[in-house]
């Protein structure tokens, strides 16, 4: 694929190399799976550079996943032993929040989706990771759970080299507005339609 | 993300275990860069379950998603290592593709295009591999390297558990219909659009 040519020059003060460096909010919405995989896809790249991959997962199901999760997991004990790409993180709200020492009562979706929310704030205050993947984060937001307002006043205040993807359909206007990069991630065709049911190693 | 429901039942005399692990030929098109990142997504999950993976490029470019390379050569160590995972192969038709002794001449892109699916069609037929991913692969049957109908038979004639996913804008009519999966990325938004250019980690 040939590198983009860039159509406008923004008048924003900025020289080439802190444009070209600037990190960046990616959203991926749409009604397909392709979202989150796409979303994996790219912090694989963030791994190859050597950066700090944190992915917090906004999902109940444990079995969704499964697979990016073993790679990822393997991948940051590659990093641990050899030296090579970057420390994974990889937290889950369904099996309660790693950090959390009680985890909350099995029905208290919104406390938990707050907190794993306010951990993800307090580390990119800290500038904890490189890459951020809020993985059906679009959720929490829709449900009124967690303050859209908040998300992006936190997103657009953040400091140093810090990419934030976030995966899940309905994306509220606000944060595709405040958005770098939207993606939506199209059906054309899909084996679903024609009878076929999920199957391992594709959907999960 | 919840599992999806079947709204059609097809009469295809398959139990429910065949259909749900009958192997896809999956298609990523579009405008967008999302294609291959997706795919490469994908592969992740099939790592996991232990398949055996073959990436082959169709590109030229060694700069273009050298992180995923990197972390996809990293999972094929740790599988050698430790047998977690599935094993990995990544070929290059840009640095004369590795099986190949002698590499052709710079300018024969044609030829060496040929030669690259002329080895996938050998693997598909001997079941080499679970996953292959034939990155940029629309180009060469685009530009009439590569036989499309020929490209259709060998799949549609494929035994066993071989998925294969195919990457690149402007997908043949005949392989969308010969596709389980057809997914097209679109964006909605880019920040080439506002002037930015591509970055490391991000887009490569």
């Amino acid at each position: 694929m040939p590198q983009g040519q860039v159509e406008t020059v923004p008048d924003d003060g900025l020289t080439t190399r802190q444009r070209r460096n600037r990190p960046l909010v990616v959203v991926h919405t749409g009604t397909m799976k392709g979202k989150s995989t796409a979303a994996f896809g790219l912090a694989l790249r963030g791994w190859a550079q050597g950066w700090s991959i944190g992915v917090f997962q906004f999902v109940k199901s444990a079995k969704w996943k499964v697979g990016e999760e073993a790679a990822f997991r393997a991948l940051g004990r590659v990093h641990e032993q050899t030296g090579e790409g970057g420390p994974v993180e990889w937290h889950k709200m369904g099996e309660g929040w790693s950090w959390v020492r009680k985890p909350g009562t099995e029905e208290d979706h919104a406390a938990a989706a707050r907190e794993g929310w306010a951990e993800i704030r307090r580390r990119i205050e800290a500038q904890t990771h490189e890459v951020y993947v809020l993985d059906e984060f679009t959720y929490p937001m829709k449900w009124g759970w967690v303050d859209v307002a908040e998300v992006v006043e936190v997103l657009a205040a953040r400091q140093g080299r810090q990419h934030v993807i976030i995966t899940g359909r309905d994306a509220a206007p606000e944060l595709v507005a405040a958005a770098d990069l939207v993606m939506e991630t199209g059906k054309v065709k899909h084996p679903m339609d024609a009878g076929q049911k999920g199957q391992r190693g594709i959907e999960w």
